[in-house]
């Protein structure tokens, strides 16, 4: 049972958010503008950084519904969310991404642990500094999401075909404009 | 030296805010609606709220910025703030910000940890459902700030009196105020 009382009928961040609007707001343009907006770098890849790290961190909420992004921007290739998650050396994935996400791993673990070489390594695989800079915060970001959904002990229901759909539509349509199913109009 | 080219005469989070504008803007309207918009946290309590996670990841840039405005909110008392860093449970602060900063703590390590009994013992003291979530929130942002900060290997000029004229006047004026020194006008 979530430590707060709150509205029995959202899920995770969408509960959180709802109780609480004037931080939903920022929250929601932060990954908007991280995970959404026009980028050099694939939304399937930084889908797949929000996702490693949402499992790093353990958090089941975000992982399954950033893996269910990720998958729909991949075809729904379910099959490589869960080969990244489980070794990315290994799976099919550009070698920029590997390096963005050693970065990644590395941020997660405390943003001192970066080292000029993981830096240069994404360079020589032609990271620009945007793209590192986005993997450095896209993996500092979820290591605040995942603290806000699982700190306060949101309700995670475990049926992954519930995220899928969700997915999809998120993948589609961003969001901010998701996030109008939950919070008050005027915001 | 910065991992990316940052703008050189900027210093910490401030060098990575300018660098990326669409993404400064959430980060500075989250700040702001956790640490300055009115709240029945005082502005004191959230900034050591702020200043003690910082301070747990280890973040000098932060837990300095921080530290500056919550001392600018409380008489200019630099020792107290550093007694909530070395041991909060002793320092002269109130007990329900004591239990406060147990959940933060506790967020900072991960959001699991978070228990009922820490939760309970918070409402014990008079903490709303509100206060909760915010100290959370402030705990999992910080997270994700510190993180950006060093993740980059910004520039932290190491004089504390930079800061605490700076800090005087973002106590004053806020977070997305502030922003304006460093943001293009159009955002």
């Amino acid at each position: 049972m979530p430590h707060i009382q709150l509205p029995k009928d959202l899920q995770g961040i969408r509960s959180a958010m709802a109780f609480r609007p004037e931080t939903a707001k920022p929250l929601n343009e932060l990954a908007e503008a991280l995970l959404h907006a026009p980028n050099s770098l694939p939304q399937a890849d930084r889908e797949l950084i929000a996702t490693y790290v949402s499992y790093l961190n353990d958090c089941y909420f975000c992982q399954t519904v950033h893996g269910a992004i990720a998958a729909a921007c991949l075809n729904d290739d379910h099959d490589l969310v869960k080969r990244v998650k489980a070794d990315f050396q290994a799976a099919e994935i550009s070698d920029k991404l590997k390096a963005l996400l050693v970065i990644a791993a590395k941020v997660q673990k405390g943003g001192k642990n970066v080292t000029s070489d993981d830096v240069q390594a994404a360079r020589a695989q032609g990271a620009t500094d945007t793209e590192i800079h986005d993997a450095v915060l896209i993996s500092a970001a979820f290591c605040m999401y995942n603290r806000y959904v699982d700190g306060l002990d949101t309700w995670q229901p475990r049926e992954e075909s519930l995220y899928r759909e969700r997915g999809k539509k998120t993948a589609r349509e961003g969001y901010v404009e998701m996030s109008k199913e939950y919070l008050p109009r005027q915001l």
